[in-house]
């Protein structure tokens, strides 16, 4: 009631909003205003895509829903369950989203996002990365007993027996997942290596191996179906053979986890993967938009792009260039190529500096004047993410919800 | 007295702190304990080093100081004023010492970035990127009631009417610079369109046209001293033929600022250049080390590396290969060259992932195990302060301080 009362207009009347898909009535809010809904995240039925403050990370709920409904029906469907990375969205809400649509978790790539998810309430953690050092060993136990169900990796004994001494302290078990080395990231030689860690494991009486993990991320970005399937069966199959090495020493196993975006369809038609960990699917990105699909399509289509940068014309040094404002520090920039404009394709994005981007005009292309708005696909979804505190959720041309990016520089 | 009669040790005693250089007797605080001196910034006399979870962004203040106190006394030195740039720091705490130091302000690119700064009580800011859109311009008009020595940015007539008439509402003069595209960034052609430009904002009565801005950041980064000083030189050189045109039209002006850390020994010998308003000297960057001094040095080596980010090694999947937990999302990306290992030089540093590095050993390098920790000088500074919330302020090996990056993520 409040707010309504306070609803007026600010500035000059010749001041007009831009145009924009909305089926909301154009209101007149004050910034102050504004700022009070975002914070308290009570912007449905009152904020447009126009009143963002820009550079602004949008989600196209429509678009997310549907990824998050096709990714997890199709592996459920092969019968294999689905942890989502964390690490791709940093957010609460959304591994909320994930769990309540039917994933068993989340994966959190550090501590320190684990923590944060489980501060929200999040549970079914996996912690990806093996936790090394006294105090990140300290706060593993001290998360283990907020959330008995995470599991933490472990790849070398020594680190192990640190855990288990943890545990022992906090008087919890904890569950482990040996992290395999199959090409990427990080973990333990497949075969004998692994297969004696985890027999060494046997002899910690706080922890409890339930798992093996691997990932082989440099499969995922494979570009062609076919070679990609083939790297990646050929990665993954060291990882079947090494669960099979260890049950063969009569160790229970529960699971192997492993799997991205890109090998979806891949994996999941392998014999003994019995979970999946993607995390971008629900978004997608430039990069994963050329890897190529299954259907032969050079553009990777399975999963349409929920996730964007809305920026703003702030000037025109000159007819043929228009800069935006974001540069730098609005976008990944890991990838060897810019961000790509959402509608009117013959404009070209190239970075300007941290804070600036500068569009160039192919025939064809729609012009932009200063105050106009441009949207972007990002390079690459999950380090862009992790520049925003907020996402803002659209429907059309609605902000239907604001989710905070908890997670956000948990990268400890 | 709480904090020391809490001070136990919580692992077993089979884990013993890595040797750092220290002068500080090795303490035993549990991970709570550490946490709650991080929180709260009651770090010295306690923490060294070793306790910081990584990654984690390092500032020594031995350099940083000297760095400050060179810069500063140099341009003053040169009879000209110098506004360091925000965008680098975003640092509430920096930008007052730099004032303390001599500085008459601090730039902030965005109106976001310089309420952050005005909130903590720094003054004399210029926000360098013209402000657009009406909800922005409500803020500029907000931020110059409570910080009314705020200089913003115009760079065409209508954005500057909508701002006067927003000061007017707010019952505030605003002063202005006119932001002059010399070929980076943003604003309005040099000569006969800015020099309309000074004469069109006569008659907006609620601002007052004081200054010009314009920065060469292509000019900052040419490798070679002689080369570097030509490009600039032209570049600078239009600003002031601006400037003195439209004072010959009888406008007063007080300022031009520009400049940065490539060109502070170039633009101080420039007659016209009144004020600069450079970044990177506080910190430095592999990207600004590659530019050449004016020494004749391939190495820029005027202002010391004081910026590092710290990691752990957290794997280690075969002999010649070690993963640290800093990848994609602890470094800026935006350079074609990788972080570089602050010592044991022999190592080379690659991109693991998002959450990953992985080193790689050349001949005399000293090998690195797990829980070991290395130090990396990173590519470009700017972008990577804004990763983090907190820097971690070094006095030799012990925390003396940690300052909170205020404004980082305030790209709008």
């Amino acid at each position: 009631m409040m707010m309504l009362a306070s609803r007026r207009t600010f500035m000059s009347t010749t001041l007009v909003a831009a145009a924009v898909p909305s089926a909301l009535p154009a209101a007149s809010y004050t910034w102050a205003e504004i700022e009070k809904f975002i914070e308290k995240g009570d912007v449905k039925g009152k904020l447009t895509r126009a009143d963002l403050p820009t550079p602004a990370l949008l989600l196209d709920l429509d678009a997310f829903e549907a990824n998050v409904s096709k990714m997890i029906g199709y592996v459920k469907g092969k019968g294999r369950a689905i942890r989502p990375h964390g690490k791709t969205h940093k957010c609460p809400e959304i591994a909320q989203r994930l769990i309540a649509a039917g994933a068993v978790g989340a994966c959190a790539a550090k501590i320190s996002e684990a923590e944060a998810f489980a501060a929200a309430g999040v549970r079914g953690l996996l912690v990806t990365t093996a936790v090394v050092g006294k105090y990140k060993i300290e706060r593993a136990a001290r998360l283990a007993r907020l959330a008995p169900d995470t599991m933490f990796c472990v790849d070398n004994m020594q680190m192990a027996e640190e855990l288990d001494a943890a545990a022992r302290a906090a008087k919890v078990t904890i569950p482990v997942a040996i992290d395999l080395w199959i090409g990427n990231r990080t973990g333990i030689q497949p075969g004998a290596p692994a297969v004696a860690l985890a027999e060494g494991l046997q002899r910690l009486k706080n922890l409890k191996l339930t798992t093996v993990q691997a990932y082989a991320g440099h499969a995922a970005h494979v570009v062609g179906f076919a070679q990609r399937k083939k790297v990646s069966t050929e990665e993954m199959g060291k990882a079947v053979e090494t669960i099979n090495a260890i049950r063969a020493k009569g160790i229970a196993m529960e699971r192997l986890t492993g799997g991205s975006t890109g090998t979806y369809n891949i994996d999941t038609d392998i014999d003994g993967v019995t979970e999946l960990q993607p995390g971008s699917f629900m978004f997608m990105d430039v990069d994963y938009n050329r890897i190529g699909g299954a259907d032969g399509n050079e553009f990777y289509g399975d999963f349409p792009n929920s996730l964007t940068v809305l920026t703003t014309v702030v000037s025109k040094p000159h007819d043929a260039l228009v800069i935006v404002d974001g540069g730098l520090k609005a976008f990944s920039t890991d990838k060897p190529f810019p961000p790509r404009i959402k509608d009117n394709s013959a404009v070209t994005f190239a970075y300007g500096g941290d804070e600036h981007g500068k569009l160039t005009f192919g025939a064809g292309a729609k012009a932009l004047s200063v105050g106009d708005k441009a949207e972007f696909v990002i390079p690459h979804c999950d380090p862009s993410v992790n520049l925003y505190d907020r996402l803002f959720c659209l429907r059309g041309g609605n902000v239907e919800a604001v989710w905070r990016i908890a997670a956000r520089g948990m990268a400890q």
